[in-house]
């Protein structure tokens, strides 16, 4: 029998002891043992958890358990969850843990420091869909050309809202909130820091980059318009926030933002709360994976899973290599992007506007690859929608700096990245 | 450094010795030792194969040379592999196969072979996706609920074309051969047996049943008709050549058939010669896992994958199970199958004829859901077609029979499931 501690018994905690009591005979059949939760250990004792486990308040009573071979930490946070995980591996217990700000900050370190016992986290990225198993096993043959997720269910039901029913953030946004899919402060999801957490996680499996979310480039979906969602549907795209590492020549892409890809593309064709990771490697090609990112059950299945696979004696490392990865490979400058550009905004409708605007952007070598004017609601103005063909982003962002300052252009210029 | 053997240097084979050449590097840091080929048995050791191993045509070379660690069979056919593998476990070396055949026939006898030394099979099925390692590793908190899988390359190409384009079975047949994605004798594609192997051994992981090729409900696509692929258009169904196997009270459906599905779920968006498996769990919910299911470095991703498995000394069981997995279940009798029908029948035009028709399916108790009158190329004739709310399979096969001899209906029905 292996006993098992879990921090922090929320939804996903209730989750995986209930799992681990339900469906405990096909667990056992899998594992080779009977796996049991031991205790728990909560901040609030009093409030009814719906499982009958030993609850207590203090974190020791499972690090100091000598029968509990297995942590699971569920806690939330990054400082105190570090702590606590590190001090379990110290003692030799296995950790798993959905901790993905833990991971995005303190990965290097604990690898360091589980190079004998085992640590596992698939449910810390895209929830219930085995990722981490795939980047480490099943593509192990591969370089990763690039990996493109759909790894926050409360974005990817807003954008499906917007570009199938037209509707407006702000609108789609209460609606999410009342659904209990986004927060009351939602920047967490719609600010892109929730996919950056887990983007970081997949880079460091798939190439050992060590980088932390400020290094890296963040944008959330709060400025999306209605106006670039009909100019999507337009042009074939669908837009998505999509969490992209690239490697190219000279390092590799780490970027979180909305983006508009190909409606053709399997991607691009995952809607509503679900998650989805395509990964391309140079000899499998593209796979995906697709499935649940969020919910106690969904979560608790990849918890259970890494559970299974550290009681079978699993001894794959922690982040899927031994020896350096990809040495070579330097996080990229934001600025030495490349990409297609989309650009929105609003002018004065006028002959020489349009020339003005051109010559900014051929200043730049930035040419444009398709152009729409849309009506704007203040007489004497439009709206003007532009595609790039691809230039760096240092180019587009010196561009927009330039354009702003125009006498013919009003308030912001919003952009959106391309992906072909 | 680890030794490995190949049995078989064809395509597969010999993008498996490229690959751990080129990407030798990543491959080590991941799997902490070299991997390297130190012997190749084809059967024309004239031919060249533009991979530069030594080559001998007699197995015993592999299985003799104590050197070699890890033996990769790629050999083709069943029994004289099934006799290879064999040996090799049996003198300790570690087996990876991409021989779906041969699991579809012995797979039980292997994992009672295999309980000591690793035989591992994830190119066996579906090519380059990981789907092996799933099922054993990722959703081992899961009860399967089912699984459905594209997991034949040709078909699904041809049925997208015949979808996408309205073109004919016998052209898109012609033009995939003539492309070199089905063979000059396509059965073994076309008629389903290719998904019927793969299907038992993902149902094996998923349910631990025992059955062979010849034990299940195995339809191929031959019949298909450009009216069944309007029909289908119209209704809002995409035709899939699924592998199903599904959990019910009384056991485990399993079964090979085109299939009517709606054009929403996410299986019946994976186009073109891409496989995809969809696995529903009862804790994770619907993952999906897409990919490449053939060509030779697709396959090799996958061969590699379990190689680098192997060389970390991971202990998956063969089959994902230590003990008895859900012991009661048992393969449910193709009588028992329950789902949706479609049906096209060719009837004279005449009024009677459809009382006659919806009298005969009344006794076996059919209801019909939706209906719809193509005309037909002849005079006084009508093409009917109809699908019916869910029923026994063998009642649909009495009433098929029934109505076959009736005098207003010419030629053969033709029936296609749907899956909602």
């Amino acid at each position: 029998m292996v006993k098992i501690g879990i921090l922090g018994v929320g939804t996903v905690g209730e989750s995986v002891a209930r799992i681990l009591k339900e469906n405990g005979d096909i667990i056992e059949a899998r594992a080779g043992k009977r796996i049991v939760v031991e205790h728990g250990v909560v901040r609030d004792i009093k409030r009814d958890r719906g499982v009958d486990i030993r609850l207590s308040t203090d974190a020791n009573d499972i690090l100091d358990n000598g029968d509990i071979d297995i942590v699971v930490e569920l806690m939330g946070g990054v400082e105190e969850p570090y702590r606590v995980v590190k001090e379990a591996l110290k003692r030799g217990k296995g950790v798993v843990t959905a901790n993905k700000a833990l991971l995005a900050y303190h990965r290097y370190e604990l690898q360091e420091i589980a190079k004998d016992t085992p640590l596992m986290y698939e449910a810390s990225t895209a929830g219930g869909i085995p990722i981490i198993g795939a980047l480490k096993s099943g593509l192990s043959a591969n370089h990763i050309l690039s990996i493109q997720g759909i790894m926050n269910g409360t974005t990817n039901y807003m954008l499906t809202k917007m570009i199938r029913e037209g509707a407006d953030y702000d609108s789609v946004l209460k609606e999410a909130q009342d659904l209990g899919y986004a927060e009351a402060d939602p920047t967490f999801d719609v600010g892109g820091f929730d996919t950056a957490h887990k983007l970081l996680i997949l880079a460091s499996l798939a190439y050992g980059i060590e980088a932390k979310p400020e290094d890296i480039l963040i944008e959330g979906i709060e400025n999306i318009s209605t106006v670039d969602v009909s100019f999507a549907k337009e042009f074939g795209y669908e837009i998505k926030l999509l969490g992209i590492a690239k490697k190219v020549d000279s390092g590799v892409e780490l970027r979180v933002h909305p983006t508009m890809i190909g409606r053709d593309s399997m991607i691009a064709k995952v809607d509503g709360v679900m998650n989805a990771v395509s990964v391309i490697g140079d000899a499998v090609g593209e796979t995906m994976y697709y499935g649940a990112g969020a919910g106690g059950d969904a979560t608790a299945s990849a918890v259970i899973a890494d559970i299974v696979d550290i009681v079978r004696g699993n001894t794959t490392p922690m982040l899927g290599y031994k020896r350096g990865l990809e040495g070579r490979l330097e996080l990229l400058s934001q600025d030495d992007i490349v990409t297609n550009y989309y650009l929105r905004m609003e002018v004065d409708d006028r002959s020489g506007v349009l020339a003005q605007i051109t010559d900014i952007l051929g200043q730049f070598d930035i040419s444009i690859e398709s152009m729409l004017q849309k009506p704007h609601r203040e007489k004497g103005r439009v709206k003007l929608l532009f595609t790039t063909h691809r230039c760096r982003e240092a180019k587009i962002q010196k561009a927009i700096e330039r354009l702003k300052v125009l006498d013919c252009i009003y308030r912001d210029i919003y952009m959106i990245r391309i992906e072909k």
